[in-house]
């Protein structure tokens, strides 16, 4: 697996010297899935996190009565996996799963958290991270509580238009929080 | 106002030296404001954060109907703001605003940034904030998702009994995202 498409992404991101990049790719390591495998189980802690080469992979909850909240995708370029649970080394309360066939890189939490004590750089990376991963949850909370059904479907399709085209109904439902049968109400307005 | 609580939570957090935990405590003013004051409005940029000696600051929501949709409650010994903002530099989705007469402590942006340039210790204590705020986030969309409006109120009780005792029940049933009539029925049982 080429892993130029990581190296863009991290020096995007932060400024590295090229050894301490050099040093850092060779720590991610290649797995390939197919569609649909579950990468963590809720109650399992999240010893990888997941950098996606090619496919994607989705973050979600499952609730008593056996329905699935989507929270969050990733695709080709993105971090993937349950942060939470990375941080703090606490059971996951969500699942981790591809959606489609996908080439990922992964890097151990033992790894990642050596790299921060050592690397200063790597240390910025993550802070970096950690600001957008939170601005992302706090966007999400605020369409969450202000928005309507209608309103998440006409962001989404402003913002990422791509969702709506590669992902099934069943999960952009998922991940809207709203019935198929009203998605499909949406989508042929 | 005295420092000394302040001190304490950062030394808590993180480890200082003597001279950097001096030179940060001193960029820290003290402000004193009546009960439902307006730190924060939605739109504008948040250019302070603050840290609660005394009383309670909450942000939240305000919907286009007018209802308050309460994300967070900072009382004594905690940081309060749209850390979203703060973070981004871009205009706040959200309102901050006390819920008691209050007294807090307030670190600019700019000067709190510099810190992170300057202080690999602030930079320490600053990616710790993050990965807190990440977790509360993420424990929140979570019960959002999850749990019944009975749920919410029994895991509150059992996790944060003093909200209960401390806040009225417009913020309270805000904070839960019930009516106060189900908040009302949920605590007469």
């Amino acid at each position: 697996m080429n892993p130029d498409l990581l190296k863009r992404y991290l020096k995007h991101n932060q400024s590295f010297s090229d050894e301490a990049l050099e040093h850092i790719i060779v720590q991610f390591k290649p797995m390939i899935f197919k569609k649909n495998a579950i990468l963590l189980s809720k109650n399992e802690v999240a010893n990888k996190i997941y950098f996606v080469c090619n496919g994607c992979v989705r973050t979600y909850y499952l609730t008593e009565r056996g329905h699935e909240k989507t929270r969050f995708i990733a695709f080709e370029g993105q971090v993937a996996g349950s942060l939470n649970s990375f941080i703090s080394g606490q059971p996951s309360l969500e699942f981790v799963a591809t959606l489609e066939d996908s080439e990922l890189l992964y890097i151990t939490r033992s790894i990642f958290y050596k790299l921060v004590k050592d690397f200063p750089e790597w240390e910025q990376f993550y802070l970096k991270l950690l600001e957008s991963a939170y601005n992302y949850q706090n966007k999400k909370i605020g369409e969450m509580v202000m928005l309507s059904a209608i309103e998440r479907y006409q962001l989404l399709l402003k913002e990422n238009p791509e969702y709506i085209k590669r992902l099934s109904n069943k999960i952009l439902a998922s991940y809207l929080d709203i019935s198929q049968e009203t998605l499909s109400r949406l989508k042929s307005k």
